[in-house]
């Protein structure tokens, strides 16, 4: 448990020689690989080589070819803390605008979804504040978010649209998540969720919402080169199975995957309709029944679990994970970063929900950040694990055993972040200057 | 919603003169005095002049006795964001050693207090681990933590010993604690606990283990000048009714105020005790009566409640918080930072809980955290809002309304923390260096 400032990334060594095998090399790492095997796959004392952006060696110290600053560049001392692979957000809605104080105020007195709605806030409050939007207002206002996410360890993020629905503001927020990629040292995926919510303007035309959807957002969406997957709500509340599967067949025939909001409210058949497609990932499920489970368990399809929105709405209902664990169904978390109900950019955070309200394990709630978040957005042959192959993204933590990252409650023990090999984030305690008049 | 790096906290001027009244002056705050007749007690477009270490003029900007640079010789801009009294966090077991991760992994598969105690978890095992430990070691663990508070809007502390229990380490933690006010810009209210579980050297002689403490811990303490109150742990598995008040005659006897966590497994008579000595506050009280709400109405007792031990103990029973605004009992909250029930630093998350959990609306948990908070340590004439005379201890918050303080989930929006007039911290965004493999 000791700070950064004295136990923390040192460069050992520039070693002599430019022919060391490997760009860097991190040693007396605490590694929790998750790979299958051994709880969290740790190797207590381990080291892992990365070059050209990728992991090429891992195992116990002792195991290392030769002395670390013969096969190195660079040598970083890990003094023992654990190092995983870098988290993996696989659901936010992390481009918007302004606040949802107003909602969480209504929630809190006691008010539901509906109160939300009723009141302008809600998804279609928050609709309608990003299409009046400088694109420059929303693009700065989320990087602060993302910067925080990175921070708090995250390498791959997914970002969805959704806070617009007409045509431009969906592709001004598609284009605001492609250029967070390129500005932040993470990877973004970029998901086109038209169908978040009832477009006012086709209030009484949804079939006519799903057409413009397929057949005008989608495909301009995909001009631009701004989307890799897919989305919707389907509920009482939204898009039907049916309308679900239209929009999904002209995601399908632009070779892009889909995922979807399901179950969240009520058994609506959701999850059938994604697990139908192959999908990536069916989220929320606190309502979903056995047949679905057994539908996403054989057609591969993620269950992500949302603990911020169970939270901030005060759900009763959790999500059955004890039969998505006997179906083999893997179980991913997400931050749901979005200002109503998941006003989020904690991964630790939800680690802890997940324990709590959930009844995950502490291994599981970090599989559920890294290697079943990687799987929920369609990268586990890249990310997601600490494998030789891997892209080398990582993450360093204040704590000498894997499962504390899910026991502290708001904390962010991220001690730096290694993007595709390069150390792009150092913490730094907090210094204080001197009260003069601090016992007054 | 700006950030700091460009909205912050910016010194306009030094006036040319010397002759300044003021030390500094704030202006362009939405100041949050947290005073009555107003929610928040909020003036929008607010200014704070401080002088020798105190508030000594508030107001509308428009009411300013002349331009700011012709009144201190500093003035900051704190550009619409929010700025609210310093956070007194007035309970907290901060000072320990160690983790409780198998505390929290028996409790995440369904395990009980019980278990965790006959595992040699909670807090014998604490207890077992501290004394064992370094001085030196004990103290830089918590140094951390407490830097964490600081940076997280926290001006005054208490802390309270009882992760020892026997004569030695009780004094060492209450050393450390003063030590801790002394190296940390921040307040620090040192509490003697003693009777925070049942030493296992006194197992079968509670009565004894009471006059130990009352004869010679606490005066050993008061010897020393380490102790500012007296607290215990009243319950069937602590210390009866009938202990506490021996304990508590003794503290009365050295001048001491006393507190007590009470009814947090059982309506025990804890409160009755506490309000009968006329006490600062009753804690936890999940199992509280209205008898005893009634009874601390007429004491004066606040009543703090701790979201992170209903939270991490999975609770389902929630303090009464509609009887406690019935009989007009001030709520305070706090972080109750300890290694087994409670592992957090964090103000805002625990007024997150106070309102999803206990049903408290925005202003009653930032109220819980600054003029109840320090009503709950007898502080209420210096501290806990912003008014003339008091001491200058504020926060200023990357927020445009003080509600957003209470609405978010883990993150830590404080921008700077100003104590006893004097600007000790200033929050950074993080910054990233360039992934040359980023986007591999």
């Amino acid at each position: 448990m000791q700070g950064w400032g004295d136990a923390g990334l040192t460069a050992l060594a520039a070693a002599a020689s430019l022919g060391a095998m490997w760009d860097s090399l991190w040693i007396n790492a605490r590694l929790a690989t998750m790979t299958a095997g051994t709880p969290f796959g740790l190797i207590d004392r381990g080291a892992v080589g990365l070059s050209a952006g990728r992991i090429v060696w891992l195992g116990d110290m002792v195991a290392l070819p030769a002395a670390p600053v013969a096969l190195a560049r660079v040598v970083h001392d890990a003094h023992s803390k654990v190092m995983t692979p870098g988290l993996v957000d696989c659901h936010t809605h992390i481009v918007y605008v302004g606040d949802g104080l107003s909602d969480f105020e209504i929630l809190t007195r006691g008010g539901t979804r509906a109160d939300m709605l009723a009141a302008g806030g809600g998804i279609l409050g928050l609709a309608m504040r990003t299409r009046r939007a400088e694109p420059e207002r929303i693009a700065a206002e989320s990087r602060k978010r993302v910067a925080r996410l990175v921070a708090a360890g995250v390498t791959t993020m997914e970002s969805k649209s959704g806070a617009g629905l007409d045509l431009e503001t969906e592709l001004t927020t598609m284009r605001i998540s492609r250029q967070l990629g390129r500005e932040l040292p993470l990877t973004v995926v970029s998901t086109y969720l038209g169908a978040h919510a009832i477009a006012p303007e086709y209030r009484d035309r949804l079939d006519d919402y799903v057409e413009f959807m397929a057949r005008t957002v989608l495909p301009a969406a995909m001009r631009e080169g701004l989307v890799d997957a897919v989305d919707g709500f389907c509920d009482a509340w939204g898009y039907s199975p049916q309308q679900m599967t239209r929009l999904f067949e002209a995601a399908t025939a632009h070779g892009l995957p889909v995922k979807l909001h399901a179950e969240q409210y009520r058994d609506f058949g959701a999850a059938e309709v994604v697990a139908r497609f192959r999908g990536l990932s069916a989220d929320h499920l606190e309502y979903i029944g056995e047949p679905a489970i057994r539908a996403m368990a054989e057609a591969g399809t993620v269950a992500t679990l949302l603990p911020g929105a169970n939270w901030t709405l005060g759900e009763t209902k959790r999500p059955p994970v004890a039969l998505l664990r006997r179906h083999g169904v893997p179980i991913a978390l997400a931050t749901n970063c979005n200002p109503v109900s998941s006003p989020t950019t904690s991964p630790t955070m939800m680690m802890n929900m997940g324990c709590r309200m959930f009844g995950l394990t502490t291994e599981e709630a970090l599989a559920a950040f890294t290697r079943v978040g990687a799987q929920a957005l369609g990268l586990q042959a890249s990310r997601g694990t600490i494998e030789i192959g891997k892209v080398a993204d990582l993450a360093l933590w204040d704590v000498e055993k894997p499962g504390e990252l899910a026991a502290s409650i708001a904390d962010n023990p991220c001690l730096a972040v290694i993007k595709g090999g390069t150390v792009i984030y150092r913490a730094s305690e907090p210094s204080f200057e001197a009260a003069t008049h601090g016992q007054a």
